[in-house]
């Protein structure tokens, strides 16, 4: 038996024979070959995914595993807010590559980035950054990354994905927590040097890093220790004992549901301290805690600023570092440019690793952090200067376009709007939640959600789905105010749908 | 006490005011603001780095630790493989960003790939690849990465960088072995699915990977449980308890030392089998086995093809999975498109990660390892179709420029010369071993080699180290005979230095 999927049964489905009637045609708009502009809607011939998909599918499942695959894209077509596919299907995005694509596709202002020569050479001439930096690294680090820095945070270490960001922020943690103990991060015994070597402690020493069930913070060994979302992420793989503390899981709507969820925050915070107290005991002390702003693989499971508030204060009354994982919830999706913001934090996290939307992954973290060597925190590349280039136009464009602005303008209509639906129809869906465009709610049960998310797809809408029976809204941050109206008429049409 | 690091003190030394006189001036045909073609030598201005160099570290050591930085780099005026800083120094460049540009500085060709607009947008248009490939994904991959995949190995999975791809074979490995185990990877028990979730067996079971002393696969925890070259690597980070075997540790000339090699090889293989035994007994079986066919950063150590055929039987026998790391010695570097075809093993290994001059990250696999279910080998990325295109002009450019045999013939020169000069210098170098340009020789010690480095440092020469007192050349596959002379002449310049 195997745990409930992500819709990856597209192509089995296709597979078995099913038929579904075309809703919707292409819009002439569209037709043209060349297409400047966004269509004025979407549009899907089934069967969808198409026959070319479906070819596409067979060449690609014999290099690779590739069923998680939905359909092959057309990128130079697919323009905007707009998923055009290989059969000429035409998808409203709001899952935006994994909410990875901030500005929805072939923005004019990407397309010129690398017209100029010096930017090329960047590409072509990628360096090890930790020993042959560019002249212009150091100015890229202040004007890019350091320039949307969460408050207080003025270092900042660039790696290559979310993953990745994780895996060195803890390490980044465990760091700090022996440099507490010892006194020093330079003065290592002769014994620390040796055990080092076979994976013993002292040098290895056995810390442990506290999480959250329902987290997701990536799918290498250790990211993986961290993360309990899905069962099929972690089957079949070693991972490190380390504390797993259960995250607030509140009643909707949050302002009927004050006391009982303020019970919840406590209730969790306390198994927090337990469980430091615990691994303390056992000799695998929490060096650590990691922490996503809202689960969002999980199931958008969000908690309130006076947790996350009570949480840094456990941190640090245990010398425990705070991470902050924004490497869904950065980069302005939530309405801020770093969800935490809205935490009011007393004093800044000691660390916040981003990536996705970010073009390149790293970490932010607070000068007291900074190792006293190098080497410590290095690898080949360190990043990628020619994701730094990209990033640098997305920041701009966002300032010039208001995206942030426009996030909080459309995620308010699309919240009203979701409120009005799920009060119109509480047999289908129901805890609306999120703040900006990162917003979600719960379909009645994982089979309802099924049939709604097939529905918005025969009605195209591409988006995604989180936790056991969440859907999550992840678009562009140039989502406008005419497509969440697109998107609500679908999800009604949807709903209608299925309840007929 | 801290162990040997890199050479990352230059800039400590200047700061306690070394003065180091001028040797070579810049030549004229450099001093051009626009340098088209190769210079016709090195020349580097004392002190070293030079005061623009120094400046830009102060700026970059504020935002992050940075003391690992060697000089900052000129991207645009370095060329083909000469390195170019900011204050104008140009260095024969035999160490190519950690031995991961292939084609050296600006090749022209590579300069124009990104002048097609269908390429500009692959790089802007950064998909999703396991859910939402882009049309050619598939071609892609199989006239790019299949085109030069290790004999027998017809899939192939991409990846961000070599530490991802070592965590993901790993993985793979573990998949595969409990397959044997419970005849297949789909049908999970409640149990292993619930448990999975909170780290703990039978869902996490705990496996083990052998590895070897002195190995590199990365930086990640789960990698870094299988690296063993530095402590500086390992301190403060708990590791997985997993068993670690013995490389052979070969006395050189290997002609004059074959039957002692040869009992080394057994001595190591007989280790190998007593681990997978002990890590049996233990409740931890070994699901798989990595290694390097030349251990890089560990200190450039080879082991035998017998050793190899042995190791792969061995893994064979106890249902382990053998998972060679090409990241360092893969893409024609060693004279072969991947090191292990050296080795003539009778059935081809179950995964070859790479990296480097990859561009991407990934892993070849045998078609039996593919999993059966997907989810399982994902992130949201999968690699990075943008990377995928230069290395399909990398590849190109091999062929057309016969890279390959340029490696041999060039390497062949450095080879014998090298052995001339440790017969010359018999308390100065020794030791000299390798295949293709992927060379090395130890320094008589550690204080000697630093000697060396910095020498050859004034003398225009940038080279690497590993292990406790090797010198590695990580020339790219660009490296003509003419630069080998040069280098040569370098080298010995410095052993007489050294000796004066």
């Amino acid at each position: 038996m195997i745990p409930t999927r992500n819709v990856n049964i597209i192509f089995r489905r296709k597979m078995i024979g099913d038929v579904i009637k075309i809703p919707i045609r292409l819009s002439t708009s569209f037709q043209r070959s060349v297409c400047p502009k966004e269509p004025t809607k979407p549009s899907v011939h089934l069967p969808f995914p198409g026959p070319k998909s479906q070819e596409l599918f067979k060449e690609l499942n014999q290099i690779q595993q590739a069923e998680s695959v939905q359909l092959f894209a057309d990128y130079d077509k697919s323009i905007g807010n707009y998923l055009v596919d290989v059969d000429g299907n035409v998808l409203l995005d709001l899952y935006t590559q994994i909410s990875s694509l901030p500005l929805g596709y072939n923005h004019p202002k990407l397309l010129k980035i690398f017209s100029d020569d010096h930017k090329i050479r960047t590409l072509i001439n990628r360096p090890a950054l930790g020993v042959y930096p560019g002249e212009d690294y150091p100015r890229m680090l202040k004007n890019v990354l350091l320039k949307v820095a969460p408050p207080q945070m003025s270092n900042v270490v660039t790696m290559m994905c979310g993953a990745c960001s994780n895996e060195n922020a803890m390490k980044h943690m465990f760091i700090s927590y022996q440099r507490k103990i010892r006194g020093n991060d330079t003065d290592y015994t002769e014994t620390e040097m040796k055990t080092s070597i076979t994976n013993l402690p002292p040098g290895c020493p056995e810390l442990s890093i506290l999480s959250f069930y329902e987290s997701f913070h990536g799918r290498t060994l250790g990211a993986l220790s961290v993360t309990h979302s899905k069962a099929i992420h972690k089957l079949d793989f070693p991972a490190f004992d380390w504390p797993i503390a259960h995250f607030p899981k509140y009643k909707y709507p949050l302002n009927e549901n004050m006391c009982e969820n303020d019970k919840e925050d406590d209730r969790c915070l306390a198994e927090v301290e337990e469980l430091i107290e615990k691994y303390r005991k056992k000799g695998k002390p929490v060096a650590g805690i990691i922490v996503e702003p809202i689960q969002a693989e999980g199931g958008d499971n969000e908690a309130s600023p006076i947790f996350f508030q009570k949480l840094q204060l456990i941190a640090k009354q245990n010398s425990a570092s705070l991470l902050i994982d924004e490497v869904q919830t950065g980069c302005g999706v939530t309405g801020k440019m770093w969800c935490h913001e809205y935490f009011n934090l007393p004093t800044p996290p000691d660390l916040v690793t981003f990536s996705k939307k970010m073009q390149v992954g790293g970490y932010y973290h607070t000068a007291e952090m900074k190792p006293s060597l190098s080497y410590r925190i290095f690898n080949t590349w360190m990043g990628d200067p020619g994701k730094l280039l990209i990033l640098e136009e997305v920041l701009n464009v966002m300032q010039q376009e208001k995206l942030i602005e426009n996030v909080n303008k459309v995620g308010k209509k699309l919240m009203n709007e979701l409120f009005h639906l799920q009060y119109e129809f509480p047999s289908v869906i129901n805890s609306v939640r999120g703040r900006g465009t990162f917003l979600a709610f719960n379909a009645a049960d994982s089979k309802m959600r099924q049939k709604l998310i097939l529905k918005l797809q025969e009605l195209g809408i591409n988006i995604g789905v989180c936790g056991e029976r969440s859907i999550r809204l992840r678009p562009a941050l140039t989502f406008q105010e005419r497509q969440a109206s697109m998107f609500l008429d679908a999800l009604r049409g949807a709903i209608t749908l299925v309840l007929a």
